[in-house]
């Protein structure tokens, strides 16, 4: 049985209550450091079948997200120890570097971003991403001028809200219809977006739309940079699983009124779409910046290999 | 002096009574027709004076459409006559000709675009082109059965235009937002457009967005043909000049309110871009299918060479 | 009522004994000249209604063939004239020169083909064409040292063809199957093929793999060449026809045998392939060579424009 | 001296009794299992010069097959151990390890595969490859639709026995020339082929015909996927070494009696080709599925790294 | 027998007295012309013999030179006339009409092209082409703000010319070497070169270096323009000639002491390379601007169809 | 305090005494190897402060340099040990590998990329690369007949030197100007050409020209390789760092005469370009071959993590 934190972690990320990719991960980090210190188990048997039971909880909240079981991958992977105390030791030493590198991992991310980033530079942004706007964020710090073409990101205009955050660092800002995205390209220096998550072939699942302005991106010559903490990495599609695509209410997409006056249609809104790792320069991550296609080493090193889910019960 | 239907015709055109390619190039031969035929000169060279006053009076009322100095070209190319009766009935053939054509132009073409659609194909469209659907109605017509996956075409939507008409040909509508072409473009036969004008070095100039979708096309194996009667043909640019694109009103983009809460931004809001012909597979004419590489002929056919102004004063 | 020889040249087209695209279209032309020649009508109307009923006649025999109506556009297109004898004189003209150009077309397009082909050149052929043949035999004649690498072109193996006239010709062959082309192509100086027919947007109908061997040529910097008569061009796809693709037997694909062991599947086998224009590089005929994107201005200029089926009763 | 049984392997290997490169390495490991359980070396160097004898035998029975050293690298890389025993337990954990995976590797390659394929997917194959096709009966097996277009894959028309164990599967097939691929990918969600072999540099060697077939699913935006167990990496490539192409009797090509109607001609019938990493989405192992760019990483973790021959006698 | 002044002229294009595209042009006009106006012939046959063999004689001065014989075939092709004096006023007529069209080529080709730069453009250049400096010309008569980016141009650096006639035209000027030309393309809206000719198939054939440039300008999405006026269009590639590429002397690439220091070398010098039409956007003459695919239309008007050497002799 | 020796190697980098990317990385490993063997620190700590304070001397001569670092790194990442002996004896098998490996790594990796020619093989050279040229000259003492088609590399001709070199290997040699390459690149197996330094997105450093070269080599289908030792990877960019690009003097571009003859210009001389990964096929080291797209893997093996700089005092 998990202690009552875990049950009330695992309670707050099916509620929403805890929300976001870092702060998923890092509750889940949390709640297994409390499962480790608090148990009294007595043999080692005892001890990781509590953890596994702790990270199985978790993992039940939210099942497709990607951060939360990469957190309980990162502890759990390969435990091995011949006490109770060093297995404990293990966890708690897992838990606090990842949620350390955690912390950290946004500015550290924002920092290498902003090293591809030159004096006088301007930008394309897609969606809202607070790691692409870190990147941003640190080249202003570093002196830099940049400047932004912001679009507006139907149908939740996401570009609102970056186009604001831009604006509080000081960086002028362009607004445009996500169709004008090809004419403006040539003005362009790189195309800077972030992720939803990263899958083991490369490829870079985001806001819809991103797919086609990468296509747009190579066809104008402008290099294309994918912004992601390595928490969107998604283990799962090691073994082949694609990202199952979100689709949302179509009253996002059209009014009820302005549906009703065009009689009977399908209206398809889709969330992300995929854009393959050859229609991307690189995916910049607090451990550095990759091309898309090695990716997959970075992942494996983190997560572990395509076999584990190490919060299973062992056969 | 032109006489007084020129004058109105003009007047007509200028506050916008008259509008749309078709129309204002039907008034404006017809405005021809009238001079022609009330015509009391007695020398050829007043007769073709009083015709070149007319059609400057017409011409200056919108220099920059396209159809309006079609028109005129149409009727006033190379006009030869030793008398003015012979002159007369030349410029009557002419108007008559050019509004019978004019006439039958979109139904034409119509039957032309619908013999390139198959009995089961899907079609993509961008914002709403009546010739576009004069296509997809002939095919309705002729028993094929059609599906479209229509874009919104931001900022104006007139994609739910194009909705509305296509459900009143019977035909099964997806909607989606501008950013989604790309993901869905593999379930597409052909990307449908029409456009606002077509240069002579095959570029076709039509709502902003279509250039990027014609990228996207091409990534995706998919052919894109633009549906767009000769009156769209732009004559001017076989002089070099480029299109001069209308930059629309922000408020087409984003509203006060959410504007003023992003703080001091720029909106661009361009109407059009302009697509090269190397991502158009064909324009579909009330004349015939072309490779828009081999438009310019054409368009000399119809409209005269390079160095004609035919309503210019000789020197 | 059409003389007894255009009845007896239309149940020979329509059972087969006359064949071959250049036989067809000299046959209808002669069946024509003899009408014209052999009537006995008093006005010109009905001299012109004479004629169009023995074009129909012939067209009826073989509708989806190209040359045919080719020969009876090229003759029957603008028939202007004040009496029997000029129109008969307008018919004899065009029928004579008709026939003429035909005779030579396949030596002349031989020898422009031939130019473009360099001392020391190496083509890949796909399936047996006799205008590339003559190509690469005016080529040899002129003393150029070519070589061909052979596509065996299944189902029907017509590269057996080519490979034996090559050799006739004193050409080094090296016979592949189809698969094996991307590989050759870095040793290859030109793709060199023929057409079935050739569409109002460049595009080329020939024999199945023609498009895929394009797509691979552009991929390996290697041009491709197409070797087509003007009776080649398909004046109906002017109106957006698309040219059907014929479906063969099955059995050319599977012998009954194999195909009973493998169990109930279906065999599809396409005869030709569109391949588009910007996979083509340039396309020889008797006329000189044309990129096909223009090739649409010969069509029109041959065989008239969009609207004219000569033949057709007028309304 | 190897023992008996090493030299019984070794020769079934040599006069193809044992083949297949799974049955091969398998076969390879429990040798080396079998001389390492049999030493009677007294000392940790007698008993790795045994094995490197054993391992050399069986390497030189085929030099150029790729899975048969990659059994004996796995086993044989880094050994290091104090005593015989703990060197032969090494050994003996290794084969044992190595035997297993193989046992599993195919179906857990299907399972993985299977994962990218969703319901309803229409796939495209060439040649015949177990691995591709374990991928398949997983996602049918998991009640997926999956249907088939098959490339009949000549010479030896492999697509035949694809199509026979497909149709075991239930799954609709429809055959093709090889040809025909062009035109019918846009139909196509996947092209899924096996491979010969993967070199360092993300090459697939895989039967003629792959490599063209992939630029043509790139011209028509369809993905391509490799399914290849990782016995088909080739380690010797990471030297520079390219992967040597088989070239197959003519009679494969051409009967007798057809070669000797056309005259004297050269038959080039390589077994093989090249595909570069560019042209292919993923690679399918029973260890994830990976970018071609990156398969080098899981080679030198399986199968060591450039400078190692681990059964080369030491200088 | 050609008049005297035939003979001078051919005797100054041979020993290059006369040269220059246009002054040869524009000599062998009035050539034809003086011999047109002291025709003593009495039939019109004796007339049209003098004036084809005054072709001849200025034709075989410089075979391979294009404006020459485009000088002759505008000229002399389908001359018709019932008498001398009419056959003698058709010649002066057209004369006339291509020196006067001539002497305004240039300044007519810079006003059309420069209608395609706008205030602020960056051109980037390769080689000399005073057809393109024109372009430039008129658009800074404009009042439009150009800047250059010149490629020197090895082996001759004309790129130095041009960097002093802009200069002189007060266009800012960026010299770089003819490799940095991809690095800087982003930074460019127009890549502007003239030509040396331009053949039926829609290729360029100019200075080395402009096929590699083009390439290169596509990967960049920088369009690239040619500038050339209608006399370098080569109506022999109609007939499927290839433009024969010159090599130069290699001293122009390596002195004399460099080369023996290097040991025994080939040097090879070509001074032209072909770029396709599929890599140009639009030839900028100064009959208006095309796009390559379509100048063949252009060049059959000017100078008549393949069969036409209309200087020969009747056989 | 570091030793004299390390000062003496420090100043002897810095006064470019000591030069060439290989020589420094060997000084700098040499000199630390000296200040480890000579230090008399009696605690681990002061052990490892002596050392990093000899890394910084070092460091600081050249900060911009590739290799130097990379010794440094390689040295002191991740040292650990319990005394001074350990750590010594740490150091000194580091440096000793460090600079056993660097002796061997040209001739490794000429063997290396010897592999990848054929007998009979063209290849196309860039600038002068001791790393390709070692490839060469392996190729030839192999028995193969290499012949190469040489750039002469404005602006300081280092082709002249590449030519030379393969003059005395025997390798027969075509120099062309480097506008040339587009035209030659079809009658070419390899395009093979070194790195300045190779980034962590797989990019390319290399001489002014390459990334045309490469874009060129695309589009001719011919492959292009990278021959660079593994001292030429730069950690730095794992951090988003992008290599800074030398401009060098304009004289190199153009004379001081022939410059004051054109007037006032602006001359740009980047030595350096930058090639994406996507356009060269493979990266061949020392130890091994690997897609551009897979070297950060080897990069992060051999000189650590994106944190690490070894040398810097902890806080």
């Amino acid at each position: 049985m998990p202690i009552e934190e875990v049950e009330e972690t695992a309670e707050a990320i099916e509620t929403m209550e805890i929300r976001g990719a870092a702060t998923i991960a890092g509750a889940a980090a949390a709640a297994l450091e409390s499962q480790a210190a608090a148990s009294e188990a007595t043999d080692p048997e005892a001890f990781e079948a509590e953890l596994r039971a702790a990270a199985r909880t978790l993992y039940q909240t939210r099942p497709t997200a990607v951060s939360l079981p990469n957190a309980l991958r990162f502890v759990l992977q390969d435990l091995e120890g011949a006490t109770v105390e060093e297995l404990r030791e293990t966890v708690l030493t897992r838990t606090r570097k990842f949620r350390a590198d955690l912390e950290h991992a946004q500015e550290r991310l924002g920092r290498i971003g902003a090293n591809r980033l030159r004096d006088g530079d301007v930008i394309m942004t897609h969606c809202h991403s607070t790691d692409a706007l870190a990147t941003v964020e640190h080249a202003v710090d570093a002196g830099k001028d940049i400047e932004a073409i912001v679009k507006e990101t139907r149908p939740r205009n996401q570009g609102h809200i970056t186009a604001q955050r831009l604006r509080e660092l000081g960086v002028p800002v362009t607004l445009i219809v996500d169709s004008a995205a090809h004419r403006y390209l040539n003005d362009v220096d790189h195309v800077l977006v972030g992720a939803d998550s990263i899958a083991a072939d490369g490829s870079v699942i985001n806001k819809i739309g991103t797919s086609g302005l990468a296509v747009n991106a190579r066809d104008r010559g402008t290099p294309i940079v994918v912004a992601a903490q390595t928490i969107k990495l998604h283990p799962g599609t090691l073994t082949g699983h694609t990202v199952e695509i979100e689709m949302r209410a179509e009253s996002e997409v059209i009014s009820k009124a302005d549906r009703e006056k065009i009689g009977e249609i399908t209206v398809k809104n889709p969330a992300f779409d995929v854009t393959p790792p050859r229609h991307v320069d690189a995916i910049i991550t607090e451990r550095g910046q990759y091309p898309p296609e090695s990716i997959v080493s970075l992942m494996r090193e983190l997560y572990g290999d395509v076999d584990e889910e190490p919060w299973a019960e062992p056969n």
